[in-house]
């Protein structure tokens, strides 16, 4: 029987590499995509692109209520997404999410125990994220350790397990991985600032270092950029 | 200024006891409910009228999608609720719901996060409900640890405190603390299948341990029984 993978798909780049990773490895995917009034919504339409390029059966989305989150991201919010900084590595960035990774991960675990998951896949990175407490690994341990304590499957010994497969990857690695794994990354969007017609800002955090990425992995970037 | 508590509230006999438990500690409340397609859906409304007992202002309603869980207690489901069985306490119950109290605490730690909450509070008990891993406190631990390292909050060491002040009481003992501060028990509602007119099985395993509460503590069971 196939092994059974939940994969948190955004419809960022990050993320189309994981799904494209565990295919490889055999799984059996399922995508959970989450809507949280983000200025990113138009994610949501990436996110369905590549669940038919990677011929993904399920895609499971999920509403967040906008009261749940208060940020940059989201909008409503009163606090700006920042523009042409320098992204500092090591302090917790404005984009922060309260709870999100903890949020996305106890859907995929509610989710995965009920359909008989073997694996959660998600896209967290320490490398450009480390600023982010949900983002480093120690973290996605101490979310190990809480599911097998708190699940039937964990207190059974058939604990979920959780992957991070790019965590120490840097943005071109990860470009390089996924184009020789056959991501179309034209079906892929990274922008926290889009326009309307689906282009990127071209200077937000998230932009400057998808650019950088695709620059610095010697591909071509498929973004279309609007600066 | 006061202390900010996020209090799950599913309209139980537990949970209007632990909002009074808060609120006597003197916290400002926010109140969280969840809507998850549960044959006990009629619980939504008995939290709405503890939020107007309890003067709560702020009510958080979460509607879970019915793809997420699978169990007994969720509707559509093909498991039956057990009746009239003796209930054992050590395997995990039919009634367990994957992922539950992962969930709800989750969505109680990203929205305490964004509303700088000092502590949740969860009707959870390891007397009654021993054979539920998400019950228990080495999970309640395990969940601490886990948002202490993925929140912002927890990494600056503001971590959000989460209390289960019910976890060692027996039902007798939780029904008269519950009196001795002026808990309104008509107000709650405990039955996993209800009628229609709001009335109780008497039966489930939750009917059950509530009518033995009652007798147990000597106090007259406001609950209208249909058996």
């Amino acid at each position: 029987m196939a092994k059974v993978g939940i994969v948190l798909l955004s419809g960022g780049l990050d993320s189309a590499t994981v799904a494209a990773i565990a295919r490889n490895e055999g799984y059996d995917l399922h995508a959970m995509t989450f809507l949280y009034s983000q200025r990113h919504k138009i994610e949501v339409l990436f996110a369905e692109r590549l669940v038919q390029h990677f011929g993904i059966k399920k895609h499971i989305k999920i509403e967040i209520p906008s009261e749940i989150f208060q940020t940059a991201l989201v909008e409503g919010s009163n606090i700006s997404v920042p523009k042409n900084r320098d992204i500092d590595e090591t302090s917790i960035p404005e984009t922060y999410v309260p709870g999100r990774n903890i949020l996305f991960l106890s859907y995929a675990l509610a989710y995965g125990e009920s359909v008989g998951a073997d694996a959660i896949f998600i896209g967290a990175n320490a490398v450009d994220y480390s600023g982010y407490p949900d983002c480093r690994p120690d973290f996605f341990e101490a979310f190990k350790k809480m599911a097998d304590k708190g699940t039937k499957a964990g207190v059974e010994g058939r604990g979920i397990n959780i992957f991070a497969p790019l965590m120490y990857l840097k943005k071109h690695e990860i470009i390089k991985l996924g184009i020789s794994l056959g991501v179309d990354y034209s079906l892929t969007h990274s922008c926290y600032d889009p326009f309307e017609d689906g282009s990127s800002c071209g200077n937000c955090d998230s932009c400057i270092l998808r650019k950088r990425g695709f620059a610095e992995a010697g591909v071509a970037d498929p973004t279309k950029y609007r600066e």
